[in-house]
């Protein structure tokens, strides 16, 4: 994971748009990405959406997390300890006791 | 990452949660906490949001990544791979020549 | 739909909240109602999701085209003039001999 | 807007394209289309985006209420009735008292 996000500095150093990065535009571009994502599967089950345009799907998904790695890095988090932790709470409000077999709307 | 995607099936798996989880709604999944992550800039400036609630904006961007990274791997795809094939196809359309402290608005 | 952009713009003006209002963020929060639209449908069927909750789904509709309306008219845009020019837009594109019957997934 | 309600209806029906409509992919679709409104948006301030492209706006916010207004005629429902009752459930929850001047981010 490191490894990616120095590669992902490197890109945006080697261009000089840092200074163009701020968290609200990339939280903004985060969304737009995931939009385009989902605009895959607009009319269509998942797998005609799969088996029409992967390869879509694939940059749209890579799109999604460098966004939120940049948005992670700029803000001084680590990703891991940020989704390590979000699992955590997930555990504790969804108790497998409680959850398992059954699936709510809420947050899962 | 090969350990946090463990850590995140471990999570579906003992809640028996797989079942439940398709393409299209994981996608959308995305796109929904994409924008919960946003909703913590409506209305302020970045650093208005950070100073507001940095905890909220944390567990936002880990959502988001948890569902990329469910995803990627039910398409059976290697998250690393494809987030360096995008930085790769990225770094042709935008070279250093021509995008070095210039920042248009398609994809970037 | 004049009317109902004049009790829109009395309700702002009683709070006097025009004055936290800008483009951009209005065109982020019609993007978040959306996913709070869109939500109704997370891990659903489309009746699944009407009989679950069609009383917020109606809010949510409402609270998308309440942003849009006041987005358009503090852009001084008349929302039925630029509704009928995206509808003939869209059917010199999408020409009824050429799209009878068929759908693609490009923004029809 | 019935009139406009009718010419939407109009051009699905010359098109055959409401068998194509479902509830779930119609939100769907606001939602895309909010996000290609909010693109314009994107590193940009509300004056720079509306320099730039204000036709582009003005489209897009046309498709999010093109997209609502089908999904509202499809559920039975007569929009300015939803928007009635939600401006009157915000004026409960925002009281003019409470309000005036003041700005949360709940939803407002």
């Amino acid at each position: 994971m490191d490894e990616l996000i120095k590669e992902i500095n490197q890109f945006r150093d080697e261009r000089d748009w840092r200074q163009f990065h701020n968290a609200k535009d990339l939280a903004l571009s985060v969304s737009l990405e995931a939009s385009e994502l989902l605009e895959n599967f607009q009319w269509k089950t998942s797998e005609e959406a799969i088996a029409d345009d992967l390869e879509n799907i694939k940059d749209e998904i890579a799109d999604v997390m460098i966004y939120s790695l940049m948005l992670a890095d700029d803000l001084g988090l680590s990703v891991e300890e940020i989704i390590r932790n979000k699992i955590k709470k997930n555990g504790k409000k969804y108790t497998i006791e409680e959850s398992k077999g059954k699936y709510g709307k809420e947050g899962n």
